[in-house]
C-alpha cells in the first residue's frame, strides 16, 4: 500500500506548477496549463516564470520557491539544460513528484546522458521523476491530462496503459475512444531516468482504478523485477505487451528512439512463456486485445457460434476462425431443425456458421435464431457478422425501423445471457460526402459498447482478440489449479 | 476477341429485360428496376409481368415473347420452378443472356439441382447464363448495376471482380468506394450453372478496360483450364485470388453454400505457386492488395523509406516491415548529415525510418525532408505514417492551415518525382459525436488517391499490400526472363 501513498502526487495531485510558460502564451507550457484547464482539473495551477504574474487568468510565480504553498506535482518543460536547476528548486520546497516534457537527454549522446545522471542524482531519495522526454501522466479521475490531451475522455475505465513513446500514446487515445476504451491511467515515462516501466507496473499492479495493463516497450531496465512483477499479475490482471524492436531492423531504431536496449528475441519469447503476458505486435491488435480484457468477464472457452446475412459469412468466417485457433462447432441436429423451421429453405446455412440469407432478417427471425443458437451448450462467444443494424434500406424495400429493432433484439440477446458477445461493424465509406452511415455506425457501435458488447470494424481484427483473450484464460486458469496442486 | 463479342450483351447491352416484377412494386425485379435506373441505364428497360401494363412509368409486357424489339440480357429473379420456362421464353426470343437471381437450385438439395441441369440443358447453344443463386453483374461503363447497387459508382475503372457471393460483393462495393477503388467489372455468378469462374477469368483476361483480376473463390470447375488461364496472365494482369474454404470449417462450410468443392490446400498451395497470382487470405488484404496494384505501376523493388512525427514511427514500423519482408536501408551518411541541419537534435531520427519529431513538422522541412530522402538512389517507396494532414491542431498552436500545406508538399512531391507513395491516414474516432476529423480525413484521402498516392488506414494493412504487389512484380519479371530464354 506504501507504492499507492508513494504516487499519489503523480496520478491524484492537489496542486500542479507548471515551468516552461511564457507570457506570450506560446510554449509547451502555457499548452500544458489550457489542456489542464479545459480538461477540467480540480486542484490548484500555478504557472511558474518571472516574465509576467498572470498567465491565462492564474497568478504566476518567478520560481517553484515562491509559490506559498505546497507543491505535490510539477510539470517541466524549459529546455534541457535548465532543467538540473528546476529540481533543485523543487527539492528544495519540497515537491515530491515532477514529469519532464524535455527531450534531448540520453537518447541524443553523451551530453544529454551526463544531464540525465545530473538530474537523476539531484532527485534521488527527494522526489520521484517521470521522464525526460515524455508525454508524462493521464489520469482522468485524478484530474491530470497530458498535453495535447485537453480532449481525452473525462471518464475514468478500467485500462492502465505504460509506454516510453508519448507520440503513441497521442496515437492511441483518440484511436480507442470511440471503440470504447476507457483507462484509470496513462504513463507515457520517456527515458525513465527515475521511475521506470517497472516501478509503474508495480503500482498499477496494486491500483484499484485498474483490471487490464497494456504496454508498449521499447526496452526494460530491470528485467528481472519486470519478470518477477509480469509473473505474479499472472490471473489476476491481464498484462499485455507490444514489445517494439523484436526483429533486427526494429532493434536497430530502438537505440537511436530512447537509448535503451532492445533485448533479444529468444529472452521476451520466454518471457511471454513464462509469464502468461499476452503478446501482440501492431497497434490494432494492442488495442482490440487491451479493449476485449476490459469488456469481458473471463471467456470460458474458444467455442464460437457465428450469425449472419449472406455472403462469404459461413465459409470466409470459418477459415477466419480457425486461423487463429478458434473452434467453430457444428449445431447438434436438433438445433439444425429448429433453425431449419424458421429460416428460407435457400440462401442460408444452419449448421454454424448461421447465415440466415439477409443481412437484414426480420427482427423476430433473428431473435429466435439467437435463443435458439444459445438454448444448448454448444458455443461459449458468439459473433454477428454482417447484419445490419442501421441506415437506410429504402432501395430494398425494408423498413429502416427493422435495423433498430434489430438493435433491440440484441441488447435484450445480451441482458438476458450475459454471454459474451462481439459484433462487427465495418467502416462503411461508400463515398467521402456520404457521411450519415458513419455517423448511425457510431450511434449504434456506442449502444452496443455501452450494453457491454464487444464491436470491431472487421471480423479478422476481431477473432485475433478473441483468440488472445481465450489463450490468457486457459494459461490463467492452468496455473491457478497448479497453485492449488502446491497448496 | 470472339470472347469479347459474346460477353457484350452481358456488360454493355442495348436493352434488358426483368422478369420478377409485379403491379406492387416490392418483388426483387421492381427493386432491380429502379436500382438501374437509378444508377442511369441508357438503354431499354422491359418489365415483364401479366400483371399489369406499367411499372415505374415503363411499358411492362405480359412475356418476354410479347416485347416487340431485340432483348440483349434478362434479369430472372421468379421462384425456381418457373426458372425453366423462362429461360424456354428467351431461347424462344433469341435472347443471348441471362442472369437469374433466383436462389434453391444446387444449393440446396437433389431437386434443385435436377431443375439447375434442366435451365442449363435448356441454355446450352441457345444462350449463356450467369447465376443462378447470384447478385449477377455490376458494370458502370455499360450502365449496369446488380441489386442492391442503386449508389455503387459510377464511374469507371480498372479493377474486375468475380466472386460466387453476391454478399460478399455487396459488402466490399462500399467498404472499397470510399478507399478509391473503381471498377470495370464485378460479377457475381453464383452457382455457375453455365458461364464459370473460368469462363469469366478468360473473358477479362482480354478486357481492355480490366488492369487487375480479384476473385473470391469457394471451389473451381474446371481446375485444368483455370490454371492455364492463371498462368498465362502472370506479368500481364495481377490476378488476386481470396480462396475460401481452405481451412477444415472452411471446407465444410463451402459445401453448403454453393454445393461445389472446396479442393485441397496443398494443391492450391502449388496453384499459387506456379501461377504467380497473389494469394490473399481476409477482406481487408483482399481489397488493399487489389487497390495496390490498381494505383501502382510496376514497383521497383522493397526498399521503404518511411517518414513520420514521433511515437512509436521508427522502432514498430521498422519491426512491422521487416515482418511482411519489406527492407527499411539505413539512409547512407550523406543523407543523414543533411537531415541533421534540418531536424531538431532531440526526439527526432534520422537514420529511416526518419522521425521528423512530431506529427506537426513545418511544412517547408516536410518538404525538404522528402527531398532529401528521394536524393539518393536508396529507396523504391515511400510510406508516410503519423503526419498530420487534416484537422484544427489549436490546442498545440499549430495553425491549420499548416496541414493543408502539408498536402500540397505531398502532391507536389508526387508530381515532380513519379515515385510510389503510401500515406497512413488512420480513423481518428475521437468520440461518437465529433465527425468533423473523419469528414476531413475522407477530403483529404480522396485528393491523395486522385493524385496516385495509395491511402490506407492502418500501417499494418499497408505494408501487406506492398509486400504483396513486390512479390508479384519480382516473381512476374523472374518469369519474363524465364519465357526469354526458352525463346
Amino acid at each position: 500500500m506504501d507504492k499507492l501513498k508513494e504516487f499519489e502526487p503523480i496520478f491524484y495531485p492537489k496542486s500542479v506548477a507548471v515551468v516552461g510558460v511564457s507570457a506570450n502564451n506560446e510554449k509547451a507550457g502555457n499548452h500544458f496549463l489550457r489542456a489542464m484547464m479545459e480538461f477540467g482539473f480540480k486542484g490548484k495551477l500555478y504557472p511558474v516564470t518571472p516574465s509576467t504574474n498572470e498567465i491565462l487568468g492564474l497568478r504566476a510565480y518567478p520560481s517553484i520557491g515562491d509559490i506559498p504553498e505546497p507543491v505535490d506535482f510539477v510539470n517541466i518543460s524549459v529546455p534541457a539544460k535548465y532543467v538540473p536547476h528546476i529540481i533543485e528548486d523543487c527539492v528544495a520546497k519540497g515537491v515530491p513528484a515532477v514529469e519532464i516534457f524535455t527531450a534531448g537527454f540520453s537518447e541524443v549522446g553523451e551530453e544529454g546522458r551526463r544531464l540525465e545522471q545530473e538530474i537523476a542524482m539531484l532527485a534521488k531519495g527527494n522526489l520521484r521523476i517521470i521522464g525526460p522526454n515524455c508525454f508524462g501522466v493521464y489520469c482522468p479521475s485524478g484530474g491530470l491530462t497530458l498535453l495535447p490531451g485537453a480532449n481525452y475522455p473525462r471518464e475514468s475505465g478500467n485500462i492502465a496503459i505504460i509506454a516510453q513513446s508519448g507520440g503513441l500514446v497521442d496515437q492511441l487515445i483518440p484511436a480507442a475512444t470511440g471503440h470504447g476504451l476507457r483507462f484509470s491511467k496513462i504513463i507515457s515515462y520517456g527515458n525513465a531516468c527515475d521511475l521506470n516501466e517497472v516501478d509503474l507496473l508495480e503500482y498499477l499492479a496494486s491500483d484499484p482504478e485498474t483490471r487490464v495493463i497494456a504496454a508498449y516497450l521499447e526496452g526494460v531496465k530491470d528485467g528481472k523485477r519486470f519478470f518477477e512483477i509480469a509473473k505474479s499479475l499472472y490471473g489476476k490482471k491481464p498484462l499485455i505487451i507490444w514489445k517494439g524492436g523484436l526483429t533486427e531492423s526494429g532493434k536497430v531504431a530502438v537505440n537511436s528512439h530512447t537509448g535503451s536496449l532492445g533485448g533479444e528475441k529468444a529472452v521476451w519469447e520466454a518471457f511471454f512463456r513464462q509469464t502468461g503476458a499476452v503478446m501482440v505486435d501492431n497497434a490494432e491488435e494492442f488495442l482490440d486485445t487491451t479493449a476485449i480484457f476490459s469488456h469481458f468477464p473471463q471467456v470460458a472457452g474458444r467455442r464460437v457460434g457465428v450469425v449472419g446475412g449472406g455472403g462469404a459469412v459461413g465459409v470466409a468466417t470459418s477459415d477466419i476462425c480457425e486461423r487463429v485457433g478458434l473452434k467453430i462447432p457444428t449445431a447438434p441436429p436438433k438445433i439444425q431443425e429448429q433453425l431449419r423451421a424458421l429460416l428460407p429453405p435457400a440462401g442460408t446455412s444452419l449448421r454454424n456458421p448461421v447465415d440466415v440469407g439477409s443481412p437484414m432478417p426480420p427482427p423476430l427471425v433473428f431473435q429466435k435464431v439467437l435463443e435458439i443458437l444459445f438454448s444448448g451448450d454448444i458455443i461459449d462467444t458468439l459473433i454477428i457478422d454482417r447484419i445490419f443494424f442501421y441506415g437506410s434500406l429504402q432501395p430494398m424495400g425494408i423498413p429502416e425501423a427493422d435495423a433498430e429493432k434489430r438493435v433491440e433484439v440484441l441488447l435484450d440477446i445480451k441482458r438476458r445471457t450475459g454471454k459474451p458477445i462481439l459484433a462487427i461493424l465495418d467502416e462503411p465509406a461508400p463515398d467521402t460526402d456520404i457521411i450519415d452511415m458513419e455517423v448511425n455506425r457510431r450511434r449504434v457501435r456506442r449502444r452496443l459498447i455501452q450494453a457491454g458488447i464487444f464491436v470491431l470494424p472487421s471480423l479478422n481484427r476481431a477473432v485475433k482478440a478473441l483468440a488472445n483473450i481465450c489463450t490468457y484464460y486457459e494459461k490463467a486458469s492452468f496455473s491457478h489449479e497448479e497453485d492449488g496442486n502446491k497448496a
